[in-house]
């Protein structure tokens, strides 16, 4: 089971690479950075990272969508739109971070799921979606095959919430505190809830 | 004020990327991603970065220093030590994350000054010099000009405690807040301490 990140410019960085960070510690497993179109993608802060373009992924990869400003645009950009869709389709898990979750919405794969979202942008991502059960108190939610966090660190509790579901509890406990983190591992448990 | 990332293959990706998150939120600074040769430099899980060749740092720059399993080759890199005793020298502060306070301490910059590192690998990091004070018990340490935090994680907390030192609480707690994230904001409060 690999990871497939799909970046795109001016995606939130730590919205990325917490999930990256966490994933990188479980044993034999790759992490490969996607985008439309392959080549650089800078993130919102500067960091240009090298991608290979987006093309299938794997019945048992496992999709990571950060969220970030570049996602106020992309919610209109059919041709990415298209792509995330298709991605979303084929992976057996989809995982988003902050605004993430409002790109999935709009392009249906979230349509009478539950999900969540940054909530300080709570209001414009419930705009991208009706048709989604949108939860304004939860650090992350799972829903089928869908994961979506709150704003960006939540990505990190929501990782190893993904680890501990797969690969059990001491695994992703054994991840924070080779982190040094103390992990919220309660996916109701939003400091930050907007209800 | 503009900051400096110092980076090497296989530095630890979260090490770099909190702080980066944290620094990109504050008004009006640049962050420029640097190594010893420029190209691009691959993180311990796969993150390809394009950096530029290290020259100098303004007398007004800050130096960030990820740790990671690269580390533990570079401590031996007597070319490398010597670009990064130039670049601390150089910069008005200078902040490690995890291991790369060993770095520091190898090229005898912290000599006589408090520091800390990560916990897990902390009898590594003590070798890598006797005349720096280790201190087993801190989230991070400031001594003069440099900051060191303990393990990946803590450059949140170390980051986000040199923007309240520098630009006071508020701001810390604003850029806390917009990453969802529970600031551990005493230095002191060490979950993961050794001593």
């Amino acid at each position: 089971m690999d990871f497939y990140c799909f970046l795109y410019d001016r995606f939130e960085t730590l919205d990325l690479f917490g999930p990256v960070e966490v994933f990188g510690r479980t044993k034999d497993r790759n992490i490969r950075f996607l985008s439309q179109n392959g080549g650089v993608i800078v993130s919102d802060h500067g960091v240009r990272v090298e991608t290979e373009k987006a093309g299938s992924i794997p019945e048992d990869g496992v999709l990571v969508l950060p969220g970030g400003f570049g996602a106020r645009t992309l919610i209109d950009d059919a041709a990415f739109l298209d792509t995330l869709r298709k991605l979303a389709c084929e992976a057996q898990y989809v995982l988003s971070v902050c605004t993430g979750s409002a790109l999935l919405a709009k392009c249906g794969v979230l349509d009478g799921k539950k999900a969540t979202s940054n909530k300080l942008s709570f209001a414009w991502v419930k705009q991208s979606s009706s048709s989604v059960e949108w939860a304004g108190r939860a650090r992350w939610v799972k829903d089928g095959k869908f994961y979506t966090a709150s704003g960006i660190s939540a990505g990190l509790d929501m990782a190893l919430g993904f680890v501990a579901d797969l690969w059990g509890e001491e695994e992703a406990r054994g991840i924070a505190n080779w982190l040094e983190y103390v992990w919220n591992s309660s996916s109701d448990n939003d400091p930050f809830a907007v209800d």
